[in-house]
């Protein structure tokens, strides 16, 4: 019997990949909230949206089915986001690797492409969404992607930095201070997982685009 | 001296990949019209979204950076779901290969999955968005994706097939008529291309989840 | 016995303020069907939705409530605004009356008002949303509002003229033609009604902000 | 000379309507914070937006109209959400006057109207938006308006009880603790308040629907 894959996924939370306690500058208490109230309640929310939508018939109304597939993208992308989020913190923040070139050769210096970076990040200040450096598929370009909201995201990528900029990232220790966030933040990026994901992203870029 | 790739690029339009007449029951004018003006506008807008942003420096108020990007967000996926869309009709909708398994196995049947994709269509009738089959790459799952907006989508994903449910896609044909246009939809769809993009994508979710 | 009103209100649909067939350049096919199914789909949708959050009890799920809500947002609005729009429909084009004045106080003249009408729905143009004029409350001033989306909107206001951007207004008739579209619709304002929603709207304005 | 005041204005900050430190359950330091940096920023980022906007000319290109609309509709409403947030706290929360009897008629009884309102809160925690009660002013229906973003609204509205579900509202005391931060929210009601607006507003919509 077949077992529809789609429709019956129950979705576990993954433990933080480093001590809770460990970060520069970014609380015991505010990332391990985050990670479990959060991203843990994605993850919870994600499941019950997917029960609901198994339950769905061809009498169910398009309205119901529209509200819960809305859902179902905010919930899911969450997950997925602050997955990559949390795996690219508890480093040093020194940037070093490929992405060092890739990041030049595409915004001309790295600063450049720093500025861009924060810029996006500023503009997200006091409201909810994300500010990622991607890896488009389909071009093998690297993206500076705003995003004001989970449901929001550049096509066919993967991301390759993830800074999350909704209010729960930052208010318990900063207050509104996004600014101090954003160092933070780049205080604490794992450049060895971010250069990781840049190789293997690249390589299924090629692969995408000799097919 | 390095060219900044992520800031400089030239978007060019990609043409139909099928005779614009030769669609069974959606119209030369209509699809004609959806490639020239709102593909090509989309393209030419982003070319135009990329110049301001190269321009932005430390002083651009974040506002307006804020603002530029999410133009940008719209205009390059856009251009990418569009191109994903026209490359999937020419096809005489006859479904077969490897794509009627994996919805099968993902749904427990494929009527199952043309009742989710119908539903998810229609709840976007009479406004805008995409119902799109996607391969989530970090996962290998079949997702049927809702998106209200170009800006919307599943993270770490690669469209199978792509149908667009902005009403440029069916007023002029079918005036509000969303499920005559839906149908219309299924009678052209390359399922030989949405094959070939199943096949590259599994192959793709293997590499990054071995990794 | 109390009747909850606002968990069991039956909305009907308000007939065109004109005959469907005597627009200048927008044809009685286009303004019906928008008339019949867009407008008339939303009043559908709106009882409906209302009728599933009657049935919401404290053991719904929040994320099931916040989706019907987003749902109930959309079809309302729609609702209220499709009203407006026709309503300041069917006249002859010509601006005359106390809205002149007040377009010129606002914007230095009428023709920097229009410019910044016409701006503001170019903008939308090959998605949806609506351009308005509409008097804030609270403030007294005119302002012209671009919403994206049916759930947009300024707060404390009510619209003077209300300009249609979702597809449904113009694909039928100019295709992807934004402009001519705009062009039609200003030959078909009704300034009566215009001046008469002014009129009022300065009135409620002057005595909320007297109390 | 005519000076253009939809295009010119300046706005200003409006003071805290109680002492900061005299909320009961919520801090000095986040009501301080909330309404420096986050209202104050709304309102500073308006004057800047509208600067932005008064130099837009018939070259501007609509991308950059609609990007700056976009942010003005944000920073205008935020601006005036947050003013009737701050002026419905600073009372006992003892529900008394004309809401009573309001809230009881539209929803049954008033427990069943507090139960509406916490769902919506609840299913905006973790992310952005505001839960409102809102007097419609062309029905004179009063409304329980989910928004999930400051553009979004309810139209042709007066809001009664405004509660602000940004995670600046609670992160920095409560932090994910939404249900004890809208506890909080309701023990500090001035419902004096709510009810001048009530009235208000209701004199308004009879004043509206009589014309």
């Amino acid at each position: 019997m077949i077992v529809p894959t789609s429709l019956t996924s129950q979705h576990t939370v993954v433990p933080l990949p480093f001590a809770a306690g460990s970060l520069d500058g970014i609380s015991e208490r505010m990332i391990s909230s985050h990670h479990e109230n959060n991203y843990g309640g994605a993850v919870k929310n994600l499941n019950r949206v997917e029960q609901e939508l198994a339950q769905t018939t061809p009498d169910t109304p398009p309205l119901v089915v529209a509200a819960l597939r809305e859902r179902e993208l905010t919930f899911r992308n969450s997950k997925t986001l602050h997955e990559a989020y949390f795996a690219n913190l508890g480093g040093d923040g020194r940037r070093s690797g490929a992405i060092e070139a890739a990041l030049a050769q595409a915004y001309g210096t790295t600063a450049r492409w720093e500025q861009h970076m924060r810029a996006t990040g500023m503009g997200l200040g006091g409201g909810s969404g994300w500010a990622i450096v991607a890896l488009e598929l389909d071009t093998g370009a690297l993206r500076t992607v705003w995003s004001g909201h989970h449901t929001q995201g550049l096509a066919t990528s993967l991301p390759l930095l993830v800074m999350d900029m909704y209010e729960h990232s930052y208010q318990m220790d900063f207050g509104a201070g996004v600014a101090r966030y954003i160092d933070a933040f780049f205080a604490n990026v794992n450049w060895d997982e971010v250069n990781r994901r840049l190789e293997r992203a690249q390589r299924l870029s090629a692969t995408l685009r000799d097919a």
